[in-house]
């Protein structure tokens, strides 16, 4: 289901949600090893202006990946580049739902220019672009 | 063991390590949902131009998070913005290595600029820069 | 099939096995927060004088709470107390055997003293008492 | 950042929290194997004198480890023993507070005694010692 680089268009998009569980946190802390008390002590979130844990933003960020990976352009896709703002909290409960939508591509260089963000209702969380590659379709 | 926005000086710098294991690509899958055959399928893997499975560029960049978080500035960092180019494969067993240091310090607005570089071995695998905020030290 | 504390007879024993993966320790770093290098990154392993990476001690010992809490004893069993010696290190791959005896029975304060201890092959990697607590068979 | 052996003074101590997920209540369970039904099965839970779930002692005990290994003494310590008294019940939801402190140094051994307590508010549920091993600090 890939759209390959002499199909991208401008202005498609894909989006994919998940909820961000306490499995995830405890996780994502395990495999990154960023065990900073907000993501894991709720009473230390508390006591910060967030109010509570937060989730790492870069488990959020990897939804990004996802969705590059999986749906648009989909299987094949080389990751070249990310830029990231974290410019809100995710709190375990919330639901992301993450919108990848393709800015700019450059046929003769297999390259692609993708808007990236995540929102958590209205509120967008992360915001960014990602760089890809991906190749013509096989013929 | 926090380095509050009035002690960091450029130069400074701390470093991770953590070798990439099956189990993180698999509960890396999980929480992101970034179930590309790249990273799961071994014989898909063996395919592509990678000649085997691959982990997720974005599992590397969680020790970013780490390194931010846990070292430097450390515990109460707040985590603003991030670039990644991601520049070499990662492979199941692998240890990424991953540094980050202050590049530039604005004390007043209480943001550090960190050049954030993952190695295995001697390849630069990700590099980018953080942006980070942390407050003066509590008097 | 609980043993109550008026069948309990020293010298009875139960023994559970469990080899440690890659999975159980990434997994036990994220619950317990335990992200020591010694455990995760293997070349930082290979620099000290255990050769490579080594499993949580800990994560041994919840062996032996599995073995009182769902064999001998059994299920119904209160865990009052625990002392370890860590004798030697666990290593990813290694299978744990884990063996608890009844040393001790004190049928009127319905409690039993029991020894625990770890072994990877004829080596032992934890030795210590545990204390727990379990009622008379009901009526 | 680690505490040398000839740095260690008694009364020195380190705190770390975690708010114990139902997360790491079934990852706990399996990697343990300890599979009790006290900490999986709310109806039985409720059927005890606990009144609900709760989380098994082990769990809460690996916050001694990572308080040891990664803040103090810090990573380079050695485990070799640890007593655990289990004072009272840990819940799902509750946040548990480790501290370590030091109580006696031995120098010359390369061997401190720290004092550990797990308390989840004002309540002790966990106390003993640790005995550790840490080297002097690198010339």
């Amino acid at each position: 289901m890939t759209v390959y680089i002499d199909e991208l268009q401008p202005g498609m998009s894909a989006t994919i949600g998940k909820t961000i569980t306490d499995a995830d946190i405890v996780l994502f802390a395990g495999i990154s090893t960023d065990t900073n008390a907000v993501h894991l002590d709720e009473e230390f979130g508390k006591s910060t202006a967030f109010g509570g844990r937060i989730a790492h933003g870069m488990l959020s960020a990897g939804f990004i990946s996802a969705a590059l990976g999986a749906h648009l352009p989909g299987p094949g896709t080389i990751y070249l580049g990310q830029t990231l703002k974290f410019k809100a909290p995710v709190r375990p409960g919330d639901t992301v739902k993450t919108t990848v939508t393709v800015k700019e591509v450059v046929v003769e260089k297999k390259r692609a220019i993708m808007e990236t963000i995540c929102r958590v209702g209205d509120v967008v969380v992360i915001e960014g672009e990602a760089t890809v590659m991906i190749g013509k379709r096989p013929a």
